[in-house]
This record gives C-alpha cells, sequence and structure tokens, in this order.
C-alpha cells in the first residue's frame, strides 16, 4: 500500500510523521474518513467542507490543501482502488516552542486508503451483522470544551467509550459500538457513528444542536427520509427513548446504514424503515457511482 | 539534537512516527514534561507514576518501559545536556483496524529533550516577566469526558484556549496564559499551568477534586508551603476570588513558579507569599540537585 503524505506517494512503511508533528503530540489536526465507490470518494464536497470547518476552528483555514481531491485520486490509482476507505488529515505540523499554536503553518497532509469492498443491493456489508449497542459512563465531550461539530485528532473520548465496552465484556465479547450521552444525559451518538431510531411517529435523531458531530452519512439519510415524505423529528432523546424504539440503526461513511440488534441487551432491531432507507441509500451511491 | 525512539537515538529529523501511529491518528498517547537539573529529571517518581496512571487509564500500563530513565538518561548525554527541558511520550502505537483499542498493545516511546538553562537564585527564569492571564470562553473538558487527572495527547481543549488569546489579542499582543474555568464556572486551571493566589487567609488553589490536572509542580509547592505551616486551602473558586488576590502565580516544570501580573487586565502581581515559596523551591531543587 502506499500513503500520499506531504505531497508524495510513498510506501506505507515509510509513511511518517516528526516525532514534533502537532498531530502527535497533541492531536492538532483535522480529518475526514471517507467512502470510495467506482473511484470516486461519496459526498466528496460536504467532507472537504467539514474538513475546512474543522481546520478553521483550529485556526489553520489555509492548510487545506487546493489539490486534496487530486491527492486522494492519486493515492487511489497507486493503490489499484476504486471500492475504498479513505482518511485524510491535516496537521498544524511542526512548530517552533510548545503547545502555542503559531500563525505560521506548514500543514502535514496524509492520504491514506485501504480496499473496502461495495456493499449495496448485491454485496455483502463491511459489518458482521446488526450491532449490539451499549450505553457507557463516558459522556460526549461537551462543545463549551471542545467544538461537537470539528472532527479532529482529538479522539481520546470515543477511544475511552470502547475500551468501557471492552472492560465490561461478557462471553458474547464486547459490544459492537458504545452509546455516549451528553453531560445532560442526552443521547448523544456512538464512538464512531451517529444513531437513529423509528417510533409510531416517524424517523427520530439526536439534534445536531446537541453536543454531537453530526456525520456526513447522517445527512444523507435525513435528506433521503425527507424526499420520500417520512415523517423526521431531530431533538434531544432519553436512553428509554432508544430502548423501547421499534427500529434503530447506526451511521457513518463506512457501516453506511448499520441496523442496531440491541441497546443495553435489549432488543430492538431493524424493520421496515431501515431496511428501505437502507435500499435508498444504495441507490442513491448506485445512481452516482456508477 | 539527537531524540530517543523506541529504544535507539536517532537524529532529530529522522525521529519520527507512522502516519498510522495511534498517538497521531487520535491523539491516543500518554505524555510528561520534566525538567532536568544537574543532569538528572526533577521529581522523577512522581512524573513517571502519573505518566503509568494515565496509560492505565487508557488500558496500556505495562506499555511503560522499565528502563524508562535510562532513556531520558541517554537522550541527555547524547544530546551534552545537563540542564533540560525533557518530553517523554508513550503511544498506543500501531493497531490493526481503527478506533477500536486492541489489548496486544507495540508502544510507540519517545524521549524529546532540549537545553533549558537552569532559573534558580542566581540565574535568569526562563519566562519573560510575570504572567499576563486571561479568562477564555474555552471550558476545561469535565472528567465525566475525559479524566482530568491523565495528561495525554488530546491537547486540543488548551490549544482552543491559547487560540482565543491570540484571536483576541491587543496591541500588546496575547496575553501570557489562558485561565480555564470548569463547566460549572469554578476557576480550573491555565492551559499549561496550575494557579495559586494568596489572601489574607493563606495560600490557595482550585481542588484537585475539581476537573484540571494537579501538577507535579503544584504538589511540590503544597508541599513547601505546608511545611513552612502556611495556612492551605483548597477548593472551588469564582473568578472574582482570583481578581481579587493579593498575590497569585502559576506553576509548571517548566515555569516553577511564575509570578501573575494581571488576570483579565486587573493587577494581582507578586508578593512577600510568591517570593518566598519561590525561594524554597529553588532551594529544593539545589538541595536535589547539586
Amino acid at each position: 500500500m502506499q500513503y500520499h503524505v506531504n505531497g508524495d506517494l510513498v510506501p506505507e512503511d515509510e509513511a511518517t510523521v516528526s516525532v514534533r508533528d502537532r498531530g502527535f503530540m497533541y492531536g492538532d489536526a483535522a480529518f475526514e474518513t471517507l467512502r470510495v465507490y467506482g473511484g470516486d470518494p461519496f459526498e466528496w464536497d460536504a467532507h472537504r467542507e467539514r474538513l475546512a470547518h474543522t481546520a478553521g476552528t483550529l485556526g489553520f483555514a489555509d492548510a487545506v490543501p487546493d489539490d486534496l481531491r487530486e491527492r486522494v485520486a492519486e493515492t487511489l490509482a497507486a493503490n489499484d482502488l476504486t471500492e475504498a476507505y479513505c482518511k485524510v488529515s491535516v496537521s498544524r505540523g511542526v512548530q517552533p516552542g510548545t503547545l502555542d499554536p503559531q500563525p505560521e503553518v506548514d500543514p502535514t497532509v496524509v492520504v491514506i486508503t485501504k480496499p473496502l469492498p461495495r456493499g449495496g443491493r448485491d454485496g455483502e456489508r463491511v459489518w458482521d451483522g446488526p450491532a449490539t449497542v451499549q450505553t457507557v459512563r463516558t459522556r460526549r465531550v461537551p462543545g463549551e470544551a471542545v467544538p461537537a461539530d470539528i472532527k479532529s485528532h482529538n479522539y481520546l473520548n470515543g477511544i475511552l467509550g470502547r475500551l468501557e465496552l471492552r472492560r465490561s465484556a461478557g462471553d458474547g465479547g464486547p459490544a459492537d459500538e458504545c452509546l455516549l450521552r451528553d453531560i445532560d444525559g442526552n443521547v448523544a451518538e456512538g464512538a464512531t457513528s451517529n444513531v437513529f431510531f423509528v417510533t409510531e411517529n416517524g424517523l427520530r435523531t439526536p439534534s445536531a444542536d446537541l453536543d454531537l458531530l453530526p456525520g456526513v452519512t447522517r445527512d444523507v439519510v435525513l435528506d433521503l427520509a425527507r424526499d420520500e415524505g417520512f415523517p423526521v423529528e431531530t431533538g434531544a432523546y432519553s436512553l428509554d427513548a432508544l430502548r423501547n424504539a421499534d427500529e434503530a440503526f447506526l451511521t457513518n461513511s463506512t457501516w453506511e446504514i448499520r441496523p442496531v440488534e440491541t441497546v443495553d441487551g435489549i432488543d430492538v432491531g431493524a424493520g421496515p424503515m431501515t431496511k428501505l432507507l437502507q435500499r435508498l441509500y444504495d441507490e442513491r451511491v448506485e445512481t452516482l457511482h456508477y
């Protein structure tokens, strides 16, 4: 595998950053995780916009290179990939001094790809089956401390949630995803996914006004549901609302739409709304990327 | 300058980590910043213990190498340093998969040093003068989201605080340190320092029960004050309590004890307690490291 580092394609084992890179020292970097179908990044504009938003919030808006999409294309071509996972990172790079961020930025820009077969209507999903979801004690970092709508290399919050799963795992192994509540106890999101559920009144997902990262896939799903005229509501929801739902599913770029089997051991499961949205999602991918 | 990476001394420009190192991707790493006096790390045991605590909290307690102090000594010797700044990092390294932390850890261990002349009674301090301190909107990440007593590579909270200083800077340039309050509005700490203040009733510093990282230097100062029989109180304090103090100062390993000139533009300044504690601190350093 070859990666793209600061404008050059390099073999995987030579793809490195300085130990003084602020991405390594402080997680001082922005990233996006993309799905590539038929050689094209899905929802590129949305991912690029959020990357720019994260970098801007961190004060290095200009560090996102204009030719980022070309770098992604070069990395895919070098690895002969058309169906792939792709991660793009932009860090503040190496700077003099210690913690203080300096206005002069020589960023570190990294593109990583790996093969990821397309699932879709005729293929196999990347996940093994519906997700088991477990609520954890770790709460979502509130936006007053770190803005919730940026996607940065500060990812310990989610890692601590996943560690809780491992530490509390029974014979069946750890749950597939941890569910983080905000400081007030509302359902926020998974470590790497947004959560949706279905009631007799329609589709529900925690509001982007809460402390969560509104994913690109979340936006696509909301868009598909509204296009179909489904009642959609975003708001603040309790754990009980989710546990008592008729259906629930998780979304992210890699999983796309993954049904939830159980929440805290309580059966929730998939149903017609989840299946229809999966179908609509697959159709959108096929329409755009064949 | 030579750095120590995974057991080897390497030239600074060859000191790198993989772009897939979890320290880079997620800030999934523990670190300590140390001061070296006369060739010896100051308060080594306390720093090592906290590093182990951070690594343990993150689930890779065994990753801290037994010979860490030797690696520090080798790095100092290779760079011919006896008075120095030293940073030690242990990351979870490269693992298969994406976010999920795996139990098998091949850690990345980095030691960085740079010259830092001893201040002390006869020398010059590393800081230019008393610190200007500015309260920022960014709040300290609460312990419910990420335990406050770990020192990890997730440092955006403090960086965002420092960015606020730069963005709001007047003609005099940014303040020297940002003051972070906890979610409830209590004074917590600076981005890289603990805060102390003095009232007619004695020495005060926010309690370690609040969301803050209780620094090694903070512990030394509390110890010195108690040894002298000074009244010491730790608790939850408002901004006003700090602004109205007779004296205030910041502590960290690099700054040692740095007087606070102003808080939010309000004069606070040094005084006899600050000066006496500086003298006692210098004496402790000299006693242990000459």
